[in-house]
């Protein structure tokens, strides 16, 4: 396709990037600029980036490296199947499952679009049954509660999105739960307040050879032999794995829904992985408005201007920041109590997709790659790490949140403001504390300034706006990769911690030291 | 008292550290190295710094680094009653707490000690009551449900610890919420779900003008007026609070407890902030435990040699890795579902006390200060951003967390191993996988090794080594304070963000760009 794949540091942008002078937060945030730096996310969500050191000659740099790097070339290539996750060779789909933005992908007559909707469309049918009560527990019951097992992406996206939505909705249709760590004290403490015969549970492997998965899955096989020995289990429980996997059409499923090798498992929340648990949580039809931002986000990541695209603005503007002005850490900020666990997610998207140390070609590289990624939501955090934030010796680029409207019918208004306006007023003095800091006689009350952020906001969360929020990240964190001239789409480095511990279960660890380890934390 | 404070680049070992040479962790974890590096924390814990690169005469210059900055002295001075925290001219209590280390610590004929043992024991004193049911909800029910309204200091350690203990008792006497975010979604998704009739509200504010805190108060109030208007409120809340607050001494309370200015928020999960919603939730007995664990930390920071001093080695084995080799963050890595949100309580604790960037004296500093912390627990971490840590660009400094013994009584044996054994295993392999590492052919699949992490090991997670752990960080944290020459006991960082929002509250920012952010997020 004629795509150039070259090191970040390889291009002539980075070196003019180098050299421009760094515009200071505190003389340049102006209103003016508030409401200039304003791009469309989709799904009704903006991206600000006035509180970012990013003037016109940077902007510019910016653009030109989002053409020399050939960013939405990349991406549009992506989108039309060719295999850009080259480690693993393979293909890279997960656009494709919220909907077709680039040629048709086929392979040997199989459609992938058409693959992607069936499940959606097997999923949908399946809760709506669960919801009508077609579909029973084996002892008669209606289920009410839907425990997820899955682990990494088969978790931490799901979930974040389980509790983003739960308060969008009056009430859930059912109870979400998760059991992943393969600490047994994560599942007993879901399996002991549940009533087993209305709950479904899902187990959630790609591979079907997941250690932890697969632990927990005989695990509440046991528990439930012991506990509700009257229980068919295999009529109370789901698999969501691909077609080659172990899993796969099995009869200890009441249904299995599939997805394959070119979903990852940190891209996978809009496949079946996420499709099944949101579907028989909130409804198949609610789920499809997730889908729907998400595919406006994509869209939106095809603008070709790098001043009408907030994913790859957001994008580059974090490599100025983390190759440029040397900001190695990346903290996330939702003030929106929904999206509490949205961090941990970002957490996975990001570093596992971007935290690598070769090119694309495999040869190491001598700038930095993707960051560390935190955070808590606001204010909470406020009380706790944004002493650092403000006043600390470590450079941090800030991701802050923020939404218009509450999810939940309960605010009340004190003083003339009601509580979600305090939450953002909170919000907007934070972005302008960072930016422009305090001068004080007393060194410990003086705050620097110029730290910088940017800010997503929308009217409210809903469905769609969430769906647009990890579609943006996850499009912000490719463009990233393609700039770095890494491969966003595998994962090496979990390898040798699973080698290592088959060989400790396997009882013969070639390393002393490793046997050493065991010993003391009694495995030998 | 003779002490002498010093910046840290000041001393001579500072100068040694800087030029001997960083041992390989490739060649020097072995068999004997792993059970050698081992210091009793107290409570039943160890730490082991086999995998930290800290060879016989790093850990001389380190010794010599204690002397210099006479880490032990200063920590005798604090426990006697010292005013350590220069910037609000306040002494530093907690450790008192719990018991009583140094000399009797009095003002005015008040004795401290005994203050903080009759808030205990009242607290102990009134949880007995509400378990047996003497004392009830105002319209006759008993009560099974607390819930903390608080923010910061009065939300992450309690709710830490009570998602830590939750496991270790079969049930928990009364049930424990928490309401911290002033985002009322925070609040809609608590209340939502309360028989308030059978609620008891704690309402924890030591100055008892924290803005969420108030808030919620009231937010929570005008919920229950509409929504159960016959309960009498103030025979449904209690006040944590200093006698000096608005809240002391009110009638809107059916109880008040104590706390005084000499604990700092982040370090209050031993006083009444922690006592009340702990002994409501397992009892006063069980609390005392907790205490009894934390104490016996204390007392173990108090060996004079660092080589048998588990906080002094582990805080200044981090000042090692992050002033001379760099590693600017830590990843907290419990391998322990329990400890869900122990890192989040450590980010405060840590983050807002050493993210500092002036001396005690209130120079600047030339030098890097407190890392940022992050952390999920083991194994889920792994299949989510350890891909970074393995093979990522940046430095990070590893802190595991683990325990021979599941909290709770489930597990099962599969191919010869327990869940526990499993999850053990992989701790062991992760430890070794970032020492040593792994050539291979192909780039992306080589990592790098020579990754340093550390490890506090246990029998089992008890309220002991829980009180243990949390008085290990505090004691950890105190010493890198006293190392880098900060003060870690205030926070004026989070000064400024709340004087931004009440001007915005006030209606006249004086920014301009304020105003701007305001209006976007719909506050003006």
């Amino acid at each position: 396709m004629g795509l150039k794949f070259q090191n970040l540091d390889a291009t002539e942008s980075f070196a003019v990037l180098n050299k421009l002078p760094v515009p200071s937060l505190r003389e340049i945030l102006t209103t003016e600029r508030v409401s200039a730096c304003t791009i469309p996310v989709g799904g009704g969500l903006s991206f600000n980036y006035a509180a970012l050191p990013v003037d016109n000659k940077i902007s510019a740099a910016l653009a030109e490296l989002a053409d020399e790097q050939q960013l939405i070339e990349k991406y549009r290539a992506l989108l039309d199947g060719e295999r850009m996750n080259t480690g693993e060779n393979r293909m890279v789909l997960h656009h494709l499952t919220r909907g077709q933005l680039g040629n048709a992908v086929e392979e040997n007559g199989h459609n992938f679009r058409t693959f992607y909707e069936t499940q959606l469309e097997r999923i949908a049918s399946f809760s709506n049954k669960v919801h009508e009560g077609t579909i029973k527990g084996s002892t008669g019951k209606n289920f009410t509660t839907v425990v997820q097992i899955g682990i990494g992406g088969s978790d931490l996206g799901p979930r974040a999105l389980y509790l983003a939505l739960q308060g969008y909705y009056s009430k859930a249709k059912l109870e979400a739960r998760f059991i992943s760590n393969v600490d047994p004290d994560d599942a007993a403490a879901v399996l002991e307040g549940l009533d087993l015969e209305s709950t479904l549970f899902i187990l959630v492997s790609k591979s079907g050879t997941t250690q932890e998965t697969l632990t927990n899955q005989k695990l509440v096989h046991n528990y439930i032999s012991s506990h509700a020995p009257k229980i068919d289990i295999r009529r109370h429980m789901l698999a969501v794995t691909s077609a080659a996997s172990p899993l796969a059409d099995s009869e200890d499923f009441l249904e299995s829904f599939y997805i394959d090798d070119y979903i990852g498992g940190r891209y996978s929340s809009t496949s079946a992985v996420g499709a099944t648990i949101l579907s028989l949580a909130f409804g198949g039809d609610e789920f499809a408005r997730v889908l729907r931002g998400a595919h406006d986000a994509d869209r939106h990541a095809l603008e070709p201007s790098f001043y009408d695209n907030a994913a790859l603005a957001d994008a580059l503007m974090g490599v100025y920041l983390g190759n440029i002005l040397e900001y190695r850490i990346s903290a996330v900020l939702p003030y929106s109590q929904a999206l509490v666990r949205f961090p941990a997610h970002l957490q996975q998207l990001d570093m596992e997709s971007n935290g690598k140390r070769v090119s694309r070609s495999e040869e190491p590289l001598n700038y930095h790659t993707g960051p560390v990624v935190f955070g808590e939501p606001g204010t909470n955090g406020q009380h706790s790490f944004y002493q650092l934030l403000h006043q600390g010796t470590e450079q941090i680029n800030l991701q802050f949140i923020g939404f218009l409207k509450n999810q939940r019918n309960l605010d009340s208004v004190q003083d003339g403001f009601s509580s979600r306006q305090k939450l953002n007023a909170n919000l907007a003095a934070q972005i302008v504390a960072f930016a422009k800091g305090k001068q004080d006689e007393q060194p410990n009350k003086t705050f620097p300034g110029n730290r910088p952020s940017s800010l997503l906001y929308g009217d409210e969360l809903t469905p769609e706006s969430l769906g647009a929020l990890l579609a943006h990240f996850e499009n912000k964190v490719m463009f990233q990769g393609f700039t770095w001239n890494i491969n966003s789409f595998d994962q090496e480095g979990v390898q040798l911690g699973k080698m290592l511990t088959k060989e400790v279960l396997g009882g013969e660890p070639q390393d002393a030291g490793l046997s050493a380890y065991a010993r003391l934390l009694g495995v030998l």
